[in-house]
C-alpha cells in the first residue's frame, strides 16, 4: 500500500507517551483490522472489521466496556456489552443504514464458528458501531453495503492497517474534510510492567473552523485558505446537524476489567475533545474499549471461581494518558491519510494533507 | 379470532385501578399492533409491530425512555432513545437473531415514507427489540424472519390486539409453559384529569417454579401437578441461562417527558418482579415507555421555543401504580392466551390456561 | 435482648434457599452492626452503623456498588463508590437530616484511624444512608442526632444485631406500621463453593394495603382489621409523598467484582418489591452491595498489578435469588421486631407482630 | 475589590461567541454569588454559595442535572437531583472533609426558611459540591469550616463575582499554580431568541506540564521557566492521584429541561478538558447545570398540568459551544485571578498571572 506519511511522518507528535512500533491498535498483540472499501460514484462506503483476539471471539470473551458521549448513534450490542462487561464478536464498523445488514451478517459469521449457539447455548451479541456517509459523501439510501462485503471485512483482518478514506471511513467527513480510519497507539511502563494502548478511530465529525491540531488552531487557517482561493465554497459546512458521529475503540493489553475499561473509555472522550469538536447534538459519539490480557470464558467449570489479573486503580493514571493521546493522533492520522474523494451528486471533500505547511504550524 | 379468556375472565383482578375499555395498550389512543406469524414445524416465531401514533413516527416523534433491568439483551436504537428522549419509528420485535433484519426492514420503511432521510436531513434510529424463543421452540439458527414480514406486520397494525404465542411471540416460553404477547391498561384519575396506561409485553423469561399470580406461588402448583401426572419431566426447565427476556412496551396519554418516562419504565420493572421472575443473568429484561400527549416535531421552526404540557412530579404515583398492574397483567394475559404448542426436535410447551382452576386458587 | 419471634419463628419462610446460621447479614463473616438509639418523646431517631470488615475499612476497601431504584432520598458517597467499584469506610445510617451531622463524624472517626488522609493520601470518601423517620414519628427538624451518637455506633458494632425499632430504625414506619431494621441472609452452593448473601434493610416505606407476606396480600388484611376495629383511623396514611424509603445492605462473601456487584444491588430492588410497594415517587429507595471475599489495598505496591479471585458469571443466578429473598424476608423481619411506637404530636404505629394469625395467613 | 486583569483583558480570548455584560454566571438573571474566605497560615479554605435564583429555592425549584465526569468526589445531593431533575436549594462549595458540615448548615438555612418541611411536606435535598484543598495549601484534617461560615456566604451572596483564591478556592491548586474560583458567560442567539450560558468553576485540578491556553502548551512553558529559576523545585507537583479536581457550574435562561441540561452539562466536562487536564484517576470532576426560565413549583395544583417553555433540540449545538467555551475561559480566569499562596507547612503556590506574557503567547 502506497502510505501517506502520517502526523509524525510530518513533524507534529501528540503527547509525552511513546507509541508503539506499528503505532497503530494492532500494536496490542493479537488485535487484526480488516477493510472493505465501496468507492464508485454515488457508493463512498464500506466496511471495517476489528479481531480483538486471534481466538474464538465467543468462547473467549475479553473485559469490555462503553462509554457514550454523545448519543445520536444506531451502535448494535452496546446494552448486553454495558450489562456482562464481555465483547464476544469482532467489531465491525460501517454506514448507519448498514448497521442491520451487518449484524444479521456478524450473526451468520458466528454461527458458522460455532455450532452450539441456539442450541445448547443461548445467543450470541454482535457489535456493529457506524457513522453517517450520507450526510455528503454517500447514496446510503442505497443500502449498498451487503452481508458478503461484512463477511469479506471479517475474513481479511491483518495487523497492517489502512487510514483515511477505506473501508468503513470511505465516504466520511471530518472537520470539513475527508475523514474516515485512523490509528495510534501508546506505549505506558509502570513499575516492572509495561502496557500498550492502542485506539482506531472512525472520523466523521466537526467543522472545519473547529479543528485543531496539537492544540493549533488548524482548522481556521485551512477554512480562511480555502475561503481565500475562492474554492470549494461549502468546504467547511459539514451540512446539518445529525451529521457528524466519530467511533473510537480502545485496545489495550493491561489487565482491567470493565469499570476500568469503561473509565478508559471516558479519556478516549476526552480525546476526541482535543481536536476541537463541541460534540454536536446531532453527533453519535462513542467509544468502545477492551483488555486483551485475559480472556473470560463463556463456559463454566465445575469450580466456578478463577483468579485473574487485576490493576491496582493507582496505575491508571497512565492508561488515562496514553488513551487521550493515541485517540487525539488517530483522529489527526485519519484527516492525513484521506485522499480527496467526490461523491454523490458530485460532491467533494478536500485532504488535510493539502494543508501540511498549516499542519506543521 | 377465538380469543381465549384472558385473566380477568378467569376471576383474578390485578391490583385496584380499573382497565381501559379493552384492556390493551391500545386503549391509549392512536397506538396500533400488528403482528406476522411463522408456526410450522421448527419455525416457531415473527414480528410485531407497534406503531405509536397514527402520524408520520418520524416527522413527529414522541417522548420516549427506556430502562434496562437486566441487559443480557441484544435491542437495537436504545442508545439515541436515551440520549434524545424520543421515538421516531414504529417498535418492532422479533427473535434474537433477527434484529438485523427488522432493523433493515424497518429502516427501508422509513426510508420509503421519508425521501429527506438521507438527503436534507440525517439518519433515521429505528427501535427493534427482541426475546430469544430459539431456546425451546424455535429453529432460531435458521434466521426465518424476511423483512418482508417486518414490513408485513407493519402494514397490519391495528387496535384489537391478539395475545399469546402470535407475532413475536409465537415460539416464546415463560415460566416453562408457552409465553408470548400480552396486553392490559390501566385508568387513572388525577383532579380534572384522566390519563390511561397501556403495556403489551413479550414474555420469555421465568422458571415455572416461580410463577406468582398475584402473589400465589401458581407456579409451584402447576409443577407439582405436572410432575404427579409424570408427563413432560422437564416441562420446568426453560433451558438453559441465557434463554431468558421480557420485552415490556409502555404507552401512556399523560404529558410526561424523557425524564418521568424513565422513571415510569422502571416500575415497568417492578411489575415484571410481582409474576415472580429472579431477573436471571442470561435474562434480556428491558422496559420501554413513550407518551402521546404531544409531539416532537423534527424540524425545528424559526422561534425555537414551543410550550408543552407537562404533569407536575406528584401525579407520578398513580401512574406508577398503573405501570405496574397493567405489566403484570399483561404476562398473564400472554401466559392464558398461549395455546400448548410444538416447535423443533418435537419439544412442547404446555399452556397455562390448562391449569385455569390453580389461577383462579 | 428480649428478642421478638422472627417471620420463620411464626411459621412463613420466603424462598427455597437455607438461610444462614444466624439468618443475619453478620454471617457474611466479619461484617459488624452497631445501634445508636434515641427514643424519648418526640425524639424517636438514632444511628446504625455496619462494619464491612474487622480491619481498617480505608486501608483495605472491598468491592461494592449501587442501585439506585428511586433517587429521591439523600445518601452521601455514592458517586464515588460507583466510579471507584469500592467501600473505604463503615456505612452509617441514620435519618434524612443528620445525613451532614453523621458524614462529619465518620469523617472524624476514620482521620482519627488514619493519620495519612490529608497528609501523605487523599481524602476519605464517608458513606451514609438514610430515611425520612420525621413524616410520621420523629422530630427531624431537631437534628437530634450528634456527632457522638454516630461514633457511639461505630464503636458498638458486633455479630448480634438488633431489629425493629432501634438504631436508625427507631422512627421509622413501613407500610403504615413500624418499621425500621431488619436483616436475613441466605447459603448458596455452587460446584465445591459456598457462599452467603446477607442483608440489612433500613424500611421506611409503602402504604399499609400494598404490603405482601411472601405473596399474600396481608396489608389489606390488616388494614381491614384495624378499620373494623375503629382504631387508629389514620394508620393506614404514611402522609405524604416524600416519606417513604428503603435502603438496603447486601453483603457477601463471593468474589464479586464491582460490575457483579451491581447486578446483585438490582436484585435487592426485586426483593423490595416483592414485599408490594410501588416505588413511590416520593420514596429514597437505594441498594448497596459490598464483597468481602478480597479486599483492594489503598496503596499500590511497586508492581501494579496482582492475581484476584473470580466469579464466572454462570455463578451469579443463585446469588440472585439469594438477595432477593434476603432482601425480602429482612424486611419482613424488620415489621414484627418493631414494638408499637408513640412519637411526635402523640402518633402511633402500631406493630405487625400484633397480627401475627394474618401473617401465618 | 482590586481586581486582577482576567483573560480578556490579557489579550487572550476564547471561542467565538460574545460574552454577557460582566462575563460572569451572574449574567444569567438572577444568580447570584457568595464567598467566605478563611485564609490564616495553614487555614487557607471557605465557602462559595450560589443562589439559583432570587426566589425561594425550594418553593420554587429549577430545572438541573449533573454530569460526573470522573467520580472522585464527595458531592453530596447528586443522587435526588438525577431522579428528579430539580434543584431546590442554592449550591454549596467548600473543601471536601467539609462537606458534611455543609450539608447541615444548608439544611438549616432551608428549615428556617420553610417551616412546611418535616411537617407538612417531606424533606429537602441539600446540594453542596467539593475539591480537596488538602493537598497542598489547607489543613483540611483541621475541619476549619463551621456552619456559620456556610450561613454567612449563604447571606452575603451578589451579582459581583470575585475570582481566585477567595471562598472554596481559597486553597485550591490548579495546574501546579494557585487556583480557585473563575467564571465567564457566552451569549447565543437562535432565530427570535437570545440566551445567555454562565460558568462558575472550582478549579483544583491538572499538573503543570498539561495546562493549555487556547490550546497553546502554556503550562510546558511555565514549567520550564520555573524550572530555569531553580525556584519552586517542586511547583509542577501536584502532590499525589486524589487531590484534583473540578466542579463546574452552568447556568442559562434557555428553558431546557433536566435530560437537556445533562447534555449541556457533558460539554462543560469538554470544556474542561480543553484547559489540558487528562482527568486523572483521583480527581472529581463534576459539572451542575441548571435552568431559569421557568420554575418547577413544590406544591402541586389542583390542575396536575401546566404549559412550559421548551427549547427544539436543534437549538442545543450553540449552547454546547457556549458551554464549552464559558467553562474554559472561567477555568483560565481562576488562574489569572488567584494571587501567590502560603499554606501549611509554608508551602507555596504560584499565580498564572506571573507568566502573563507566556499566556499571552
Amino acid at each position: 500500500m502506497d502510505r501517506q506519511p502520517r502526523l509524525r511522518d510530518r513533524g507534529v507528535t501528540i503527547g509525552a507517551l511513546p507509541a508503539g512500533s506499528a503505532n497503530a491498535i494492532t500494536d496490542v498483540a493479537g488485535v487484526t483490522v480488516g477493510h472493505v472499501t465501496l468507492s464508485d460514484g454515488k457508493v463512498q462506503t464500506g466496511v471495517t472489521a476489528v479481531r480483538p483476539h486471534p481466538g474464538h471471539a465467543f468462547r473467549d470473551k475479553l473485559p469490555a466496556a462503553v462509554h457514550v458521549v454523545n448519543g445520536f448513534g444506531k451502535s448494535v450490542g452496546l446494552m448486553q456489552l454495558a450489562e456482562l462487561g464481555t465483547l464476544e464478536t469482532p467489531v465491525v464498523l460501517t454506514n448507519t443504514l448498514s448497521v442491520g445488514t451487518a449484524a444479521t451478517a456478524l450473526v451468520r459469521h458466528m454461527l458458522d464458528a460455532t455450532p452450539e449457539i441456539g442450541h445448547s447455548t443461548g445467543t450470541v451479541n454482535p457489535v456493529v458501531m457506524e457513522c453517517n456517509d450520507g450526510a455528503w459523501l454517500n447514496d446510503i439510501r442505497g443500502l449498498h453495503v451487503t452481508e458478503a462485503h461484512v463477511l469479506a471485512a471479517l475474513e481479511r483482518t491483518e495487523t497492517a492497517v489502512a487510514e483515511g478514506n477505506v473501508g468503513a471511513g470511505t465516504g466520511m467527513s471530518c472537520y470539513g474534510l475527508a475523514g474516515g480510519i485512523g490509528t495510534s497507539s501508546r506505549i505506558v511502563a509502570r513499575g516492572p510492567r509495561s502496557y500498550t494502548v492502542g485506539a482506531l478511530t472512525l472520523c466523521n465529525m466537526g467543522r472545519m473552523e473547529d479543528l485543531r491540531v496539537d492544540g493549533r488552531p488548524v482548522g481556521r487557517l485551512v477554512a480562511g485558505r480555502i475561503a481565500a482561493e475562492k474554492a470549494e465554497r461549502q468546504a467547511g459546512e459539514q451540512g446539518g446537524r445529525e451529521q457528524g458521529s466519530i467511533i473510537v475503540l480502545l485496545a489495550t493489553d493491561a489487565p482491567l476489567d470493565a469499570r476500568q475499561l469503561r473509565r478508559l473509555a471516558v479519556r478516549g472522550g476526552a480525546g476526541i475533545g482535543r481536536t476541537g469538536t463541541h460534540f454536536g447534538s446531532g453527533s453519535g459519539d462513542v467509544v468502545l474499549a477492551f483488555a486483551t490480557a485475559e480472556t473470560v470464558p463463556h463456559a463454566m467449570a465445575e469450580d466456578p471461581e478463577t483468579v485473574r489479573r487485576s490493576l491496582h486503580e493507582d496505575a491508571m493514571d497512565p492508561l488515562f494518558r496514553a488513551a487521550i493521546e493515541a485517540t487525539e493522533e488517530a483522529i489527526l492520522n485519519a484527516l492525513l491519510a484521506a485522499r480527496p474523494t467526490r461523491g454523490k451528486q458530485g460532491r467533494k471533500r478536500r485532504s488535510l494533507a493539502e494543508f501540511t505547511d498549516l499542519v506543521r504550524g
